[in-house]
């Protein structure tokens, strides 16, 4: 059988977004991340940086972590990583270090995008190189950033 | 009192080695990092990759996140980060994500350095930057890195 053309799917996106609305409802930045494998999910994670005081608090990080442990190896060969926000120099970078296949993300983020908007770390020349998807749901995983930090505000 | 200019010290590079060696006992690659607030070690780590199945399993992340428990806070504001190898993406991410003031290293990772020799993280337009020291024991640490890969082949 051949391999079939890969298409981001929606619902994992979505998993993703009520990840991130988890993570609204606890006053932490609205990210959360889905780690797919064989079309089920593997790995869920959501920010909670300032809850678990932790730099490793970001949602693909703990997507990622809880796919290895339920693949029993740190390696994520063949799995995809949806996550609502374009992942920062460390998750990207995580997730060349595990060999994930694809990266989803929906907003871009300006200032520490490391999948192509602020830098990129997922082309080096001499290192694993996932597939990148770009935008799926980019307008409601924006929108939640957005209320977020327009609520900080006031 | 003015801050004085901020010279690398030897001492934190070797307690890094030190951990580096205990990395290598233990058949993981022979990577070791310090992290030093105020003259003092406020964490330590080794690589750990194989032994806990774990992406996360990096020296740099270890002793981030033992300093971070130690100052209660996920900020390492004033603190450096010693480490034998040439932070990869996700761990001068990390620094970065966490104010870590300065990154001093060893040797130079041609493949994963993300300081400056494969990509650079850590000068961000927009980001915080972290300041850089290069090569301190810098033939020690690639020795050991060698010895290690040299016994693997063998």
């Amino acid at each position: 059988m051949k391999n079939r053309a890969f298409l981001p799917e929606r619902r994992f996106m979505e998993a993703a977004l009520a990840l991130a609305e988890e993570a609204f409802a606890a006053g932490e930045v609205p990210v959360g991340a889905v780690v797919v494998k064989d079309g089920e999910i593997v790995g869920r994670g959501r920010n909670r940086r300032e809850e678990e005081q932790s730099v490793l608090g970001h949602a693909e990080l703990e997507a990622m972590t809880a796919a290895a442990k339920a693949l029993g190896t740190w390696r994520l060969d063949g799995c995809a990583l949806y996550v609502t926000l374009e992942p920062c120099p460390m998750c990207a970078g995580a997730a060349v270090n595990a060999h994930v296949e694809r990266i989803v993300y929906g907003a871009e983020d300006e200032v520490m995008g490391a999948c192509g908007t602020a830098v990129s770390v997922i082309d080096l020349p001499r290192a694993f190189k996932p597939q990148l998807y770009r935008g799926l749901l980019a307008e409601e995983c924006a929108a939640l950033l957005r209320r977020f930090f327009q609520e900080k505000r006031t």
